[in-house]
């Protein structure tokens, strides 16, 4: 009675590990809503949104008065959880600012680097029947603490032509500057190109459905976007003594996301394999999202019994899993043999729900391999930097001679020039 | 005989601030060529090379004899030249190096940032009738800086089949580990998806024609890239005192790149407008590429008279120039107010040309007004990054009543279970 599949060898592994990649099939619908947004603006917000969302709106705004209200509508507990996990995320990220900096390697020489907000940011927050007031919060405080003045959310209307009341809260508490009731590719066409309402910004951030992934790449180079995220990502590593409740009930809340999300487990044996299948599907069955969950373990979950320590660490580095948990006895002692994960929870409790909500760093991390070479957002993503030169004039003269040989050689004649004019040569 | 447009009115100003966008009607092209290296690798290059480099290649790498042979084509003037900018360029990209951090914020409460470097990098530089070592120099340092391990670079090879002795000197100075002769949209192709020969990368970096920005967006998600470079540009901030002749030749400068660079000044007076204007087209007259230089100062050239200082801070910021002189008497006076840049030049001795090859800072550098979201490139490109969370059972313990509060708004069920089999809830 397994539900998910138990992987015994490299080739099934191989297999199992090959993430599907997306087509996108939906670009040419999203070219026509981003050309749509760019010709008739807020009128083409209101009809797409009247479109996909069956919302007729007034406005796209949120006003002053919804937010307050939202306040009334959310229950003290919430709140308080909000304003905990808020500061947790903050005195995280606080350590990632960063500061300009000044050098003078010689006499007349400076050099810097000046670091500096986004002007502007936008965040994408899914909605429809769910709502994301944590995804608020791992996206609007990195870019509030980078310094970014000017902060704008989009998010789908409900049926009834409001937003969540979770998410209005949690904007609100992060200083959110403005919140428009807009979702899909419309939403990201109205963040790059702007409207009479929406001013365009700087950088767009924030997951979402395939059309708004897409959105995101076509949009990308005229603003800056965070990544194109995959499905949600979990590997677990166990060994002998890890507790099967524990992986189980990871590898399910890893499930619930949606059916695409994947949940993998390396173990050491067979008979941990065998034991930690029958305790998810025991598990599974108690579950509100069973379906959701059950449709994801069976495409992509897996199991697979690794007994040597160095080959589960290769699978891992070839995975590069979005979060990865370490649930073995020592959980740090092959840490810096890890070399490519979104981010690592050490431990029978640190699970990936706690870094989900509360831990602190970013739940925004790279899915499908891309851990290999992307990191999990931060307030390095809303910030930019500035070189500054300055070489007095005895400084230049001493590497004249160089520049001018470099120049010659790449046959940029006119760069000598700007050299020797400074030299006092062939000015008028 | 003024051949730079003087603009005086806000209008006109406006008017030539707008970069065109380049349409990219070569992505059907592209599209294919990147098929065809998928499908055929090896073969496909070889094929490709031949017919876009006129060149039957037996071999795609550089062996280690063309390299050392190279050392003896390259005057020792350029190599000392080579040498200096090295250590310029590292002694500032040193400074951009990150380390990974641990806090513990509450005991038992450990979190961390872990900063790796990309195992792998592709530099791509354009070849045919010119050569950049100083492109190899500015994407190859900041990559072994971060300690990718394997750096590999490839550009087209030359009619005879040999790649440049300058490029490959700077390729070994630097430590790139393979070369590769193999340019286009098909040499970004080999590095995104491996061939039998080229092992993918992980990250993409280097300037190209329209074809391999082209390729770089198509293959971003698939890999990292730097950035879709366009058209270079200058823009130089002269008061009534800046020296005519420096400014002109920096204008030139720049001009002299390709007939798209975009070379601009802004002057305090007509009169000083008029002067400038003059001394460009003097200096033109004298230039070996003054074909090009001629062409791109006429379709992208001009000369803005700003009379308020405050205007032509506002103008620069909207204009987020590639690379900003300040010519002015007191060139720091007014740093602090400008946002938006790639590189600023204070003073009349620091040109463009200082920070192209001997400077240190980058000189890949946002263009197009990207400089209102991105940043030169750097050693912050070749590393990501990796959260670390620990928290022991009673830390857990402490914010597990959010988490299941904040799970439970989310409706993900899974994950609240998940922190509540680890307080003993509903375990089996």
């Amino acid at each position: 009675m397994t539900v998910v599949q138990i992987i015994t060898t490299r080739e099934q592994l191989k297999q199992r590990m090959a993430r599907k990649s997306s087509v996108s099939s939906v670009e040419p619908a999203v070219r026509s809503i981003l050309d749509e947004v760019k010709q008739f603006k807020d009128a083409a917000l209101l009809d797409l949104t009247e479109r996909f969302d069956g919302v007729q709106l007034q406005t796209l705004r949120v006003s002053e008065q919804e937010i307050e209200d939202a306040y009334q509508e959310v229950s003290s507990t919430l709140l308080q959880a909000l304003r905990d996990a808020k500061g947790r995320i903050q005195l995280f990220h606080e350590q990632q600012k960063e500061e300009s900096w000044r050098i003078e390697p010689e006499e007349g020489v400076y050099l810097g680097q000046q670091v500096r907000p986004l002007s502007s940011a936008g965040i994408y927050i899914p909605g429809g029947k769910a709502s994301y007031p944590s995804t608020v919060l791992m996206n609007a405080l990195p870019a509030k603490i980078a310094g970014v003045k000017r902060l704008v959310l989009t998010t789908p209307p409900q049926p009834d032509g409001t937003v969540n009341a979770a998410v209005l809260v949690a904007a609100d508490l992060c200083g959110v500057d403005e919140i428009y009731k807009v979702g899909g590719a419309q939403a990201i066409a109205a963040l790059a190109y702007g409207t009479e309402t929406i001013r365009p910004v700087h950088k767009i951030t924030g997951p979402g459905n395939a059309y708004v992934a897409c959105a995101k790449k076509l949009v990308f180079g005229h603003v800056s976007i965070d990544m194109i995220a995959g499905p949600s990502e979990v590997c677990i590593w166990a060994d002998g003594q890890s507790n099967i409740t524990f992986v189980a009930a990871d590898l399910l809340a890893q499930a619930e996301h949606d059916e695409d999300a994947m949940a993998c487990c390396l173990v050491p044996s067979l008979k941990y394999a065998n034991a930690l299948s029958e305790e998810v599907y025991r598990q599974l069955e108690l579950m509100e999202r069973k379906e959701i969950a059950e449709k994801s373990i069976q495409a992509n979950g897996w199991i697979a019994v690794v007994e040597i320590e160095d080959e589960t660490i290769e699978i891992i580095n070839e995975l590069a899993p979005e979060h990865l948990e370490i649930l073995t006895a020592d959980p740090e002692s092959r840490l810096d043999d890890i070399e490519h994960a979104g981010a690592i929870f050490l431990g029978a409790f640190s699970p990936e729900a706690l870094g989900d909500y509360m831990a602190g760093p970013n739940h925004t991390l790279p899915t499908s391999g891309t851990a290999k070479f992307s990191s999990p957002l931060g307030v390095y993503d809303f910030v930019k930097k500035t070189s500054i030169i300055r070489y007095s004039e005895e400084a230049l003269g001493h590497v004249s001679e160089q520049i001018i040989e470099l120049a010659k050689t790449e046959r940029l004649q006119g760069h000598a020039q700007a050299i020797r004019v400074r030299a006092g040569e062939e000015s008028r």
